[in-house]
């Protein structure tokens, strides 16, 4: 069997970390692991198969030699890289926004696209957290019938702000009121939410909220999808929610839309909430489906649904999703 | 001054003992306050005025002589105290969803529809919380065109569940992981949600998903207003935030909906996402005031607003709302 040699760009990030237990959970191929990252990391080790993997710096000028480059680093580190990495003929595995919407990069989901990624030009994009999760519930309705228009709110996990947001949650949470740290949130993330997740732009919606939008037309080729969303940061550690409300071509039932979720990729129908049974952070962590529930008849809009979906924002939201982009490669 | 004999039945509840506290910061003119329990918080005694009044046993056969009853007791409570109370010749404003969307009954946000106070029977209703902070901001918009239809997604506070839903959450998140009360909510809450609040319908809603509906259609006096709601319970103590989509019979200007929020009674227009002013629990919490913000045109339809608002659910969403409607009786 062949074997690859890996690199992960920010590999002490929360993301990054992910990366690399999910490499080894799924036993992926790898003749070596190249753990990448600033100044500050270097001399750190990551658990790998048993070993503590020395950190190295990531030097664009001296790239390591190796085949695939798993990318949990900043938009703007991505773009520096793209070139260097390029250059040595490895495949970039991107989970920044910086090539998410570029006519020659795929953005893809495995569940969803995966014959996207047979056109790549040496970048695939791995899509936004929400995106992915909220994109994973709604492609079943989607095989269905063509959707027109959703309306989609988040409850985003601290995760998403990477280790600095999960710690400034932890340290918020012992340490009681008063005490946060303004270098992560604006304003204290426990007891509390903050519903302003990206840069501002000119209509009043969030650089984060477009991308569902913007990243759902490409994932699910739907050029001409309307998503309006509002997205909002909960204080909760590693899982993202999210309430869909879709409006689709053709009239779905709840029982159709119920049994296409069950039979889809990545999902997990867990819809009786009579029993208690719906998607939850506390469900989700620590897996890689997505678990959808509260699927009904939208009482506001014709010829639509509402559904609640949760998944992990590390895993399914980021590293188990690039790593199997990276496992659609080698197929 | 003429001043009132007031009780207040479900006294040692969040909303009962907020009550007090409210009845006593807007001075209203009190005669004497009767704060009623059931047997087992007969003994305690309630802070009012300097003093510590004793709980009296609610006794429907021996109901106090009042001319005011505020009720924050279960609806099965509020149901059998009812005629009792109508028997003494008392008003009985009630927080619970027994009366609400009986015909005789008006419901009231006083920022909205006071004249509805006006033709009482003896029973006037406080509408649900989520209901009342979502319409005094949706309120703000339907002045200036007719609304015909919402989406609504809620973030709820622990308090929407009493005492115990306060408590509940505080032992968690003292005593770490693993431990939580069943009693109160079928899952842990802390660092989870629980998209479920209230009885299961047949259509998959729930009776709190209902409520926004059914008692939005009576307080906006907009019958044929279609609302698709999603109710969800997240970690924070005391604060609902609430995400609304409307689409209104006119089109309205981002600007000319802010414009009428800054101008609506019991709003305040929190809309500067760039310099991080929007609405959040930590800032509305203990305050009256509903905070509305992120005002932006819906991508999602034609015709439609998204905004965002939070009001403190024990205060504006309850004690407080409730407190105004006997204002305005006595005026």
């Amino acid at each position: 069997m062949k074997t690859y040699r890996v690199a992960v760009l920010g590999a002490t990030g929360a993301v990054g970390r992910e990366m690399i237990r999910i490499l080894e959970e799924r036993a992926f191929p790898i003749e070596a692991l190249i753990p990448l990252a600033s100044e500050r990391s270097v001399g750190k080790t990551i658990p790998f198969r048993g070993e503590n993997v020395p950190v190295s710096l990531a030097d664009k000028e001296n790239f390591p030699d190796v085949h695939i480059v798993l990318g949990a680093s900043p938009a703007e580190t991505a773009r520096e890289f793209a070139p260097f990495i390029r250059q040595k003929g490895a495949v970039f595995i991107d989970n920044s926004s910086a090539f998410r919407l570029f006519d020659e990069v795929p953005l893809i989901v495995p569940a969803i696209n995966p014959e996207d990624a047979a056109w790549h030009h040496g970048i695939l994009s791995n899509p936004n957290c929400s995106t992915i999760i909220a994109m994973t519930a709604v492609y079943a309705i989607a095989r269905l019938s063509p959707i027109t228009c959703m309306n989609v709110t988040t409850y985003q996990a601290v995760s998403g702000a990477g280790a600095g947001g999960i710690a400034a949650l932890q340290n918020e949470l012992s340490a009681g009121d008063g005490a946060w740290d303004r270098s992560v949130f604006p304003h204290p993330i426990a007891n509390n939410l903050i519903p302003r997740i990206g840069d501002l732009l000119d209509d009043g919606y969030t650089s984060e909220e477009m991308k569902l939008q913007n990243e759902g037309r490409k994932i699910l080729h739907l050029p001409t999808l309307r998503v309006g969303c509002t997205a909002v940061r909960v204080p909760i550690l590693r899982c993202h929610s999210i309430a869909v409300t879709l409006t689709t071509a053709m009239p779905i039932s709840q029982k159709a839309a119920r049994q296409a979720i069950a039979d889809a990729k990545g999902c997990i129908l867990a819809d009786d909430a009579e029993k208690e049974i719906y998607p939850m952070p506390y469900i989700a962590s620590g897996k890689d489906d997505v678990y959808v529930g509260r699927v009904r008849k939208d009482l506001g809009r014709e010829n639509s649904l509402s559904l609640f979906c949760c998944g992990d924002q590390l895993r399914r939201g980021a590293a188990t999703n690039a790593v199997e982009i990276a496992e659609l490669l080698i197929r």
